[in-house]
């Protein structure tokens, strides 16, 4: 079973409740790595019942430090419609919420497409570039291969404040595993905090919300299947201890399958 | 008394729960203007005896058409922490969530503070630049004073197709209103959608989910006071039944004050 699989296989407890617990794999300094609990908050939704369609919009406020160990997950249908369903979720433990959502899903049909934002082009191909070596103890980045082309985890923490923060990198699970929204909902909060690229410097930084929009159909996300995808993410604005961040997630033919943006705490 | 003010006037009820209306001055085609129910909801976790500091990040997802008439607001502290507080927010009609909404709120100190996205420069100021004209019957826009440079709603719904959907505009609280939160919540709602400035083409549309991060605390806004503020906005991308649009809202200083993102569903 891939570590993703483990990290997001809850079991089902009273109506509207699983339980889930934290993964090794997907350890951050303190607690557990972000984009996990986002996908364990957005899979409660998706092993519901009366869950109807695929996400189209997930936010998660990360509302206190989780602690390594089990995890309460409440999912509620706040909303049914014909075509679209509303959804509040809540991780919890100790009796306290750690982490509230909400999510949309819908039935989706074909319709006109387009893109406006546009996938950088002319870049190396991920084979070509090396992988992100690991990052002393964290262990939730070596749960991913990143091949970076711009804007990489700094080397050193050297204080030169960079003019930008905006990475550019090929990205996938490590090991492999066939994109679904899971994890792609877990890679959208792998973009590391914009602060490091444009200040080189240590600060204790802290997400307090995630918003992903899912533009891929899982028959999109079956096409691009183990491949790297392309991220890209840049910082909006830094100000009195908060900063926000987006990102965009791209097939490697040129589909955007997820944008997602984050505010950040950090204390200076 | 402003007419914002009128819609975001909520009455006490049992604990954690506020009556309000929908306000005749914000009618959209079909229900209220979302802005305004998106200003009623931060609204309902402001005036909460419990809140404790000022809104950095709310997202609103808009469950159900609100009916003209009363809602019920009831908003809940889920988590409070030293710096940090996380609502969970739902507005209710015949005991039914027609919107749920998540807001943290902070605490904020002085910090090193950097824009990375900057204003458009080189504009008209909009003194120089006319009104936009009433648009038919629909009230809501007539609420703002809205001057476009560039992405005006289209005068005909011709379906020429552009090539971008991109918009810049100084805007205002019609008649004149100081800055808050609950009015630049609002605001953040008043992008027209992209697909119209896109296609030129009449669809039907509803905004799904709708997220702002505030970059300004009481203080900036209150520096901003009547003045108009310019507003920048495009999609990124429209696939099967659901495009994304993201917006800036700046002073006339050039100092960012929210950025907001929505996920809007289009019938073709």
């Amino acid at each position: 079973m891939h570590p993703l699989d483990e990290a997001i296989d809850l079991h089902p407890g009273a109506p509207n409740e699983w339980t889930g617990a934290t993964h090794p794999a997907y350890a951050n300094m303190v607690g557990p790595f972000g984009g996990t609990t986002a996908a364990q908050l957005l899979q409660a939704a998706m092993l519901h019942p009366q869950r109807q369609g695929e996400p189209v919009a997930l936010t998660v406020n990360f509302a206190a430090p989780v602690a390594e160990g089990e995890i309460q997950f409440i999912a509620r249908a706040a909303r049914t419609n014909r075509s679209t369903q509303h959804w509040t979720i809540e991780a919890r433990q100790a009796g306290e919420a750690v982490a509230t959502a909400t999510a949309v899903f819908a039935l989706r049909r074909e319709t006109w497409s387009a893109g406006e934002a546009v996938m950088p082009s002319g870049l190396p191909a991920a084979a070509t570039l090396p992988s992100m070596p690991a990052l002393g103890p964290i262990r939730w980045p070596q749960s991913y291969d990143m091949r970076f082309i711009e804007g990489a985890f700094p080397e050193a923490f050297d204080e030169q404040e960079q003019g930008h923060s905006r990475s550019c990198l090929w990205v996938r699970d490590e090991p492999e595993r066939p994109m679904d929204f899971a994890s792609l909902a877990a890679l959208c909060d792998s973009f590391f905090p914009r602060i490091y690229v444009r200040r080189r410097r240590r600060v204790l930084i802290g997400t307090v919300s995630l918003t992903t929009y899912f533009h891929a159909d899982s028959h999109l996300l079956a096409q691009v299947g183990t491949r790297h995808v392309l991220g890209v993410a840049k910082a909006l604005n830094f100000r009195h201890g908060y900063f926000d961040q987006t990102g965009e997630i791209w097939s490697p033919e040129g589909q955007m399958l997820a944008s997602t943006h984050q505010l950040v705490y950090f204390k200076d």
